[in-house]
């Protein structure tokens, strides 16, 4: 394309976003559309409207019916994936019996402590529906105090504890404490993400991340997820953001690290271990956090290219030129875009119909919307001279910018009206991230349709292979090839969504031996009989493996000395 | 101040500050001047001109000479706040004999293994001449195999190990591997943070941390000691930066978790547990670490403010409106101000003198230099109508904004001119940290001049107390006043230091008798017999204790189960 008619065509789509609404606009998209994308890792908070001040809830895990862990595990529907491993009940865990819930109900009270089954079986379900748990009893705790009696008394017990949180609503007494000098917000676990995001944005100051279920998300669940989400690009992981946190331990142990200080060297900075080890080294109860100011200006292009190497390109360029007001870098191939266009409704392509491999979405977010929009500008011309860029619009008003983001938070929606989706969450390195696509696509032909799409700027690819149906045949045709090929490449086989029931077997493809170790004796540490959230994260065999004679003998030999 | 004398003051003192250049211009302070400030984590990466491939030296404390460690660890002088423990030997570790220097020579050749005692000297004092240390072995490692067999042997023979980097030159071999696309840097730990800040530099990004001992420190330091420093506001800390680490273990087990990925959500994030463990749980072997683009602009201004409240306002105004160019905060009080223009040789005061209690310097770093610079000046006179900045300047030129930098960052080495300086680093909540200031000029009296500066962005103080003469009776009057009243303020005793020696034993101050229990657990877990890093990070009372009879009793009982 010459020089001119780039420079014409990129011209004629543009046009000024209002300063100050588009912030406000794309908080909107997350909650109306985006949860299928960006809650996945939420897998423990969804169903319900229980409420609680600390809005998680203890399943103590039962055997009352004689129904096996198999049975109540397996799987209901073979979608999104991997089918998890059936697990075999642990006998090492007690059997619940009735002076367990007189106990809790002496803590909680009656209030407290839910036996009827409807609200139980809401609590046992995970939010897709693939996932059935066992617990038979559902505790809801409003204090650490609480939470710190009902797991010294499990662990003495032995009885296993599976922490929720997610969909219990903000109660009166929990509000959080802001400080406004230091910009650090201080909250129970409870909080909903989104009630915590207004808190902070009336004050000027924004969440470090948003995502999709931030209407129905707890805080406690994000840091203890490790969330990723949208502002990932710009504001960075949770262990960058968070200050400090409370935990109460799995022999009830409060373990108070809840400083607000944004440097603290002083011992081991123990609060990162309990970020993203969703909940089986212990249960956040409370967080303080840093928030970055809020920012009035938000731009959002839409942009085509023509092959993969010029979006790595592109996005090489927009780190450099647009540099401090980068927010978001997304790509979807063209699969994607068809998708989207035929499945979801109201939504239009921006750019004219072409045979264009790829898009992306940049979004900026500045403090002076004039300044923004003209760098916006000037970057995408640049772009499409150099030829990174084949066309491109910046939206011009808030209902094109959330079309932008509609198209590319619809993508998950749209997959599940095709049939069958099987879904995968990697980190890949930038320059081989499109390749497993196209892998892919060739593995599994005319069975099935392959998308791929992200958050390029964090080379986190969401791999879709859909189908009308499931099948064994491809299933065998994906797995363990994905996990395998990622391995290879040094990625990581869960980028945001960890690892939960579906993959702790399979953690051995990201982690090396010696540290699965490494981790399961910190698990052995912080929870020796392993209450928390069982049969999640780490391999059964190697939690449950006998000792090593060394360990003993040290043990003993330290005990004479 | 009338609005528009204000105004007026502002403007007769605002110049451009060129392009491109600032940004280098910056970058000579830390490396001429600013030492004394920020290499105090640094504490065992100072002397010698040794080389070695990973830049990290292993000192085998030893107990030939029969002289206890209490001379040994002595403090040479009582400069720079407390005296550190005075340490006794712990007679679990074994001497060096000739058969253990025969099988170091066989891993490492002759050259590898130093026995000559004035470079062990060397090796032995840190760069204040403050503490040291009593190893009559030098060990330089070039590889992460020969680490992990220098470390397997001294554990199994209960040999204490000190590792230290550096003081070592960065060899042509250990070239660090840059992914642009990504804007990842890999490389081993003995680099040296000045080569690697010009290596990323040519490819048009930064180091994600800047400081005064950049020229010798290694980025295996910065990474163990958890290094604070200059872009600490902007960039935050290296828990958000590090992707990944090779780390060799107490037992010679090596830990690879070097991914290069922005998120990976599979199973604990390990690393987290060696970032400012101070080589206590393992030595750092290589590194990957994103790097930020590297922005043309750069503004200074140097203001002053009428009282303590002004500043921090100014601080809220600043996050708010210059958002994502700021890049530094620093504040100093008059008495620093004072005495930099008395010790320090070619520094003015670029303001009238006049009785201004409080100076600040801001910084902001972005890719448009007229914009960035009308951005500020914007924010200046604001600042200024709304009363909050008293009078100010924004430099020039490369010059002024030397002179700028020269005085917040001269300070430090101001203060030793005096004669006895007791030098404290404290993280305090915004609104309290001056208090600490003034309450501990009330406590000294006439006995000595109170300095109150640091990066107010950060919530970091400096607290230098000046005297001719080191004297028990003002020790008396600092601590442990001073660590009580940071504890009760929730604050951190060593915002950006470490513990070291010197704090080890003072932990509690700033972390939970739970907190401190884990920490000692963990050290257990990785390092049973305690030989990395020996007396320092924890108190000894907590790592040596007895193991309680229940753990035991599990062990034991794990063993018939």
């Amino acid at each position: 394309m010459a020089r001119r008619a780039a420079a014409g065509l990129l011209r004629r789509h543009l046009g000024p976003l209002a300063a100050g609404e588009t912030l406000q606009a794309r908080g909107m998209y997350p909650k109306q559309y985006g949860a299928a994308n960006h809650a996945f890792s939420r897998f423990y908070s969804i169903q319900g409207q229980q409420r609680s001040l600390y809005g998680f809830r203890t399943n103590v895990e039962t055997d009352d019916t004689q129904q096996s862990a198999r049975m109540n595990f397996e799987v209901q529907k073979r979608s999104f994936s991997s089918a998890a491993a059936h697990v075999q009940r642990n006998p090492a865990y007690s059997v619940l019996n009735s002076d367990d819930v007189s106990y809790f109900k002496s803590i909680l009270g009656e209030s407290g402590v839910v036996q009827d089954q409807d609200r139980v079986a809401v609590a046992n379900m995970d939010w897709m529906g693939k996932y059935k748990g066992s617990s038979q009893l559902l505790l809801l705790p409003k204090s650490t105090a609480e939470v710190s009696k009902i797991l010294s008394y499990c662990n003495s017990r032995r009885l296993a504890v599976v922490p929720q949180g997610g969909n219990t609503g903000l109660v009166g007494g929990s509000v959080p404490v802001y400080d406004e000098v230091n910009g650090i917000l201080t909250c129970e676990a409870g909080c909903v993400l989104e009630n915590l995001s207004s808190y902070v944005e009336n004050k000027g100051f924004i969440m470090p991340l948003d995502l999709g279920a931030k209407g129905s998300c707890h805080i406690g669940g994000n840091i203890s997820t490790n969330a990723g989400g949208l502002r990932f690009i710009r504001y960075g992981s949770l262990h960058g953001s968070v200050l400090g946190l409370e935990v109460v331990l799995a022999d009830g142990t409060v373990l108070d690290m809840l400083t607000t200080l944004r440097k603290d060297n002083t011992g081991y900075d123990l609060k990162h271990l309990f970020i993203g080890s969703e909940g089986s080294l212990g249960i956040v109860t409370k967080i303080a956090i840093l928030t970055p100011a809020k920012l009035p200006s938000t731009n959002v292009a839409f942009l085509s290219c023509n092959d993969y190497i010029s979006c790595q390109k592109l996005l090489l360029a927009a780190r450099r030129s647009l540099g401090e007001i980068l927010s978001a870098f997304e790509f979807m191939d063209r699969h994607c875009i068809n998708l989207a266009m035929k499945y979801l409704e109201g939504v239009h392509n921006p750019l004219p119909v072409s045979p264009y491999n790829f898009y992306v979405l940049i979004e900026t977010t500045g403090s002076d919307e004039s300044y923004d929009k003209a760098k916006l500008e000037a970057f995408l011309l640049r772009s499409m001279e150099d030829g990174l860029v084949a066309d491109g619009v910046i939206a011009q008003d808030i209902s094109q910018a959330s079309n932008f983001w509609r198209i590319r938070e619809g993508i998950s929606e749209a997959s599940v009206k095709v049939g069958a989706v099987y879904k995968y969450d990697l980190s890949i390195p930038v320059e081989k991230l499109y390749d497993i696509v196209e892998e892919m696509r060739s593995r599994v032909g005319d069975m099935g349709q392959v998308l791929g799409y992200g958050h390029l700027g964090d080379g986190n690819l969401h791999l879709n292979i859909l189908s009308t149906k499931y099948s064994d045949k491809m299933l065998a045709q994906i797995e363990p090839f994905v996990y395998e090929w990622t391995s290879k490449q040094r990625g990581s086989i869960s980028a945001e969504h960890g690892l939960g029931l579906m993959k702790a077997e399979k953690i051995h493809y990201s982690k090396s031996s010696e540290a699965v170790q490494l981790m399961a004796s910190i698990k052995k540490l912080l929870d020796p009989n392993s209450i928390l959230n069982p049969y999640k994260v780490l391999p059964q065999s190697v939690l449950f493996q006998k000792p090593r004679v060394t360990v003993i003998f040290k043990a003993i030999q330290d005990k004479i000395i």
